[in-house]
């Protein structure tokens, strides 16, 4: 209204009123957020949801410039928010302006930016089994800038004598030990989430994040994030987000005020989810149970966000977009994908991958049985029993990993164990719909180290490691395990995520320069560098079909190959050397007259029986 | 051609000639064996495929009266096999006559009965969830007839002495006993298989079959066997046959001249196979281990039948049906099943299923995971992943067994063990395309004893009985375990397979009647019988479905329920009492009010809070 009176009086203040106008309102501090902050032109869905969030926002109509249209306003019970639908189809990058009115007079105005993609944004690669994933807890692997270390902003400052506390390392210090990882054999990097997580304590995991398009102050800037992204691209590595769709931190910006009550589940406000869950499938399961797997919080410290109130799912999945396009992501991890609204998760998968339809995504399904797992991977046939699909392109060979984990320690032969333990996971791929996307590990940032239960037992670090790095699937190493670095999960788990030696300035043993090393550290990292370069080179052990034989005597024998070449593995779990005898594997060595072995280089002639070492490998390219 | 001279000669001396003559040739040492030695009349499958065998028969000429036509007369390598198909498509049941000629005359006949079928034998029922099957050893059972314990033309004599020997029992034992079976609430009966086993060791368990269409004569006659069904079916029970496709018996009356070389698997002879099931389906099997499992023989004295062959395929499938119809059968037990050939065993289940289409066949199926056993159910969404259904309507639930063996010993509450693993045995019934035709067990004459295990511990067996006896699936008991049985597998098999006491003359113990029982044997006499004779009546636990709840403090709790009927089941393998409350399961509990304790008949008010007594059961009727 008193606008309007300005524009009749006088023609000729009309513009510096207006001009002062326009910068009082764009500073209005009725617009606290906007989200996503900026957007992409010529995405596959057209639609984009803005939330506006302000004191009493939705008092306001909306109207958008250069004529585009407003598909819906939708205003929740808290007339603090305001999502604005959007068409953007046909729409060029620019920039648009959103105008907020009262009885039809603009109060104040947002620009917003549509901005360009990058050329095949869409049909983007992504990681698949010809990678090597490393993962890394960014707190604890190098310190490139003490100077962000503590933040006044953010609640929890360093202190590297706390166990659970934030030690420090950030992207700038990932940055400056690229050239280490691609001297290893790495190709794609999964750190775990770098969003901002203002939890007072133990805030270093990223898992309770507080804003979800801001990397953590602490680790740098969104800027360096994709400059890490950038670095990496240059040296043909990947970068793997870890993404969290099943929570957020308590201290998120939205849970002092939710735009609904149902944007999280409450029982008012928190319950434990029972973690079982089986209860997503199983028909003899409770309406009661089956509710609280996924509705329940994973800890009181993580509010359970409810997928299934579409404007929360919408917020996830553009947000997920977001940083695809912003960061120029290669790939998702999702932590507790089985924790989620079911419904809605499949829907946030599909959104993504329906955007990129190359982009991988693994999720966290940590189960014990392999058709429990393989329920979640996309196109299950058991889980179309249930006319459900994920379409989850990947799930964690979390059998493999328990397989693992004792196999190496039993030496004997025996009907159920040692290395028919790992044998066994494999007898059950057919229930998977894509067993060579499947991630394999022998311990995450979760698990007990490997080198803690092995004690740092180098044959056996080179038994699992070969393993990994040659059966089918995606495999992935934690970091430091290449430097022979333990540590008891029973101690809490700053005890497995340890600071990467040489990413603090002072440390006395820097283990990213072959100078700084130790003899052991040396010797775990040259065998891991050498197996992990050579898995570049050889496709088999990509995309190659797998043969293996039932292990005699506690040896296990397999092959991949192509058309045109062919890999055998022999591992020996044995504490006694073993003979082998080429013609139980003639249908896989067929013409093929001598194994060359990648470590030690020499050859076997496969005409006749052979010996391999005690509690050794032999990886042998045939000839 | 001398035949026909006398034709022409003499008009008067032909009758009195042919007649002598027709003599001579129907006891002609040139027909060894005809198998099936007779066959019935208006069967599904119109074809049947006589096994002729004598002397180089294969030499003559076949022919058949009444106008029945021969399909296909097949000889083999071996000349001392004719298999002789002819359509019955039709044909009333009658005797038939078959003539061996050569060079147009005949040289001998041999008549053929096609016998009359029960009525409505093709839509006979079956077992089902509603019954509860006993599982007996039929040696280890009773002796009812002592003049039958050796016999002159079988090898191995009766020895009680001997726990691998033959102690007598017999098919007059069982017929003797079946008041005590129905008093226990048996509704059919398992026997191990009775047909003739001339193995010279160990040929009590009879799975060395050496005559499949002999009831071994240590057991009895062809004809006792049908005096047993005949008198199960009077009291309402069904009697199931142990069927074995897999092999047979070094002694079978063929090893001694094949009828051809692959009729059984060779290599040359005897290779064992390396009971790897998983090879059946693992998409990474080589070629050879998949080969070795199904071709392999189990154990020396049992040669691998090739189901691959059709001849083989087709004997076992008619003499599987002429079982049915000669002993007017309610089921199968199939032996080994995952160990025949995979196509072969699909071949010969669904030909009996077509036959009779709700005849039931359990498999067994010993693999310890869900999925895998899973696989072998008919129309198996797991198994169509690779294009093969089995057609085997039912398959044994394993994995519950072995939950069962463990979880009673675990008395705390814990993650994943206790009850929870019996919990968790469920979690994947969507697995199964069937979940109600699966058989529910704690052991059988394979197993450890469940009172070895428990020390004869009543708690656990009223905990573990009620479980079987309410949760969903066919439950089987093995025989002995309701007078409190055991018996150290570890001390060889003849310890889980002792004699029944009181089923010798002369037993000082007889369990059978009540006035001979001890006090332990008429505690779990008492129980069992209890348990069994309500079963009989609630249908809830046949058919009803089931909804289970997460154990909380190592006791479960879940709910059979039809429309009308629902039962509720606590289970508190706690070494204290625990307090339930009911308002967790409401959505179970509706508006009923009571719930009444089958065993104490006492009942509980279900508004509040009430307690189980440690280690213990409550079967509730809810009212």
């Amino acid at each position: 209204m008193n606008l309007n009176r300005y524009n009749k009086k006088s023609k000729i203040v009309k513009p510096v009123l207006l001009l002062l106008l326009l910068f009082s309102l764009s500073t209005f501090a009725q617009i606290q957020r906007v989200e996503p902050p900026f957007w992409y032109a010529g995405m596959h869905n057209p639609e984009l949801q803005i939330l506006f969030y302000g004191k009493n926002i939705a008092e306001n109509d909306v109207t958008v410039s250069n004529g585009i249209s407003i598909k819906s306003i939708e205003k929740t019970e808290n007339p603090n928010y305001l999502f604005v639908t959007i068409d953007t189809k046909g729409v060029a990058a620019q920039e648009i302006l959103f105008s907020f009115s009262k009885n039809k007079k603009v109060v104040f105005t947002k620009k917003y930016t549509l901005k360009q993609r990058r050329d095949n944004s869409a049909l983007r690669k992504s990681y698949d089994a010809s990678d090597m994933i490393y993962l890394i807890m960014p707190d604890r692997f190098a310190n490139g800038n003490p100077k962000n270390d503590s933040q006044k902003a953010l609640a929890e400052k360093a202190d590297r004598n706390n166990s659970s506390g934030r030690h420090g390392g950030d992207i700038e210090g990932v940055i400056q030990n690229l050239d280490y990882l691609q001297e290893l054999g790495v190709t794609a990097l999964w750190p775990t989430p770098l969003c901002e997580d203002n939890d007072p304590q133990g805030s270093y995991h990223g898992y309770a994040q507080s804003d979800l398009y801001k990397i953590d102050p602490r680790y740098g800037t969104n800027e360096d994030y994709l400059k890490l992204s950038a670095e990496l691209h240059k040296r043909d590595m990947k970068l793997i987000m870890d993404y969290v769709t099943n929570h957020w931190g308590a201290q998120h910006w939205m849970m002092n005020d939710l735009p609904t009550y149902d944007w999280i589940h409450q029982f008012p406000g928190y319950a434990q989810t029972n973690y079982r869950m089986t209860t997503q499938f199983d028909i003899n399961a409770s309406i009661i149970d089956t509710k609280m797997c996924v509705d329940g919080w994973f800890v009181k410290s993580m509010p359970d966000l409810n997928q299934s109130n579409p404007l929360v799912l919408n917020y996830l999945i553009q947000n997920a977009i977001w940083w695809i396009e912003y960061a120029d992501l290669d790939g998702f991890r999702v932590d507790t994908y089985s924790y989620n609204d079911k419904i809605g998760i499949a829907k946030w998968t599909k959104a993504i991958t329906d955007e990129y339809p190359s982009f991988n995504i693994v999720g966290e399904v940590w189960m014990h049985d392999q058709a429990q797992m393989a329920y979640w991977q996309k196109d299950s046939k058991l889980s179309a029993i249930q006319n459900y699909n994920s379409y989850l392109p990947s799930v964690m060979d979390f059998t493999l990993h328990n397989a693992t984990s004792v196999a190496f320690n039993e030496n004997k032969a025996e009907w159920d164990k040692g290395l028919i333990r790992i044998y066994n996971n494999f007898t059950n791929d057919f229930l998977y719909p894509n067993p060579n996307n499947i991630l394999t590990f022998v311990e995450n940032h979760d698990t007990q180290r490997f080198n803690e239960i092995y004690k740092k037992d180098f044959k056996k670090y080179q038994m699992a490691m070969t393993l990994m790095a040659t059966v089918r699937g995606v495999p992935q190493l934690y970091y430091g395990s290449e430097i022979a670095m333990a540590g008891n999960k029973n101690e809490g788990d700053g005890a497995i995520r340890l600071d990467f030696p040489g990413g603090w300035s002072g440390d006395s043993n820097n283990a990213f320069a072959k100078n700084g090393r130790t003899e052991e550290q040396q010797q775990f990292f040259d065998f891991t560098s050498k197996l992990f370069q050579w898995r570049k080179t050889n496709e088999a052990v990509h995309f190659g079909k797998m043969t293996h034989y039932i292990p005699e005597n506690n040896v296990y024998v397999y092959f991949r190959y192509t058309d045109s070449k062919t890999v055998m593995v022999v591992v020996n779990n044995n504490l006694t050397s073993s003979a082998i005898n080429p013609k139980r594997f003639q249908e896989n060595i067929k013409n093929f007259k001598f194994g060359k072995d990648i470590f030690s280089k020499k050859t076997i002639d496969l005409n006749y029986e052979f010996t391999i070492e005690a509690q050794s490998v032999l990886l042998l390219e045939l000839e």
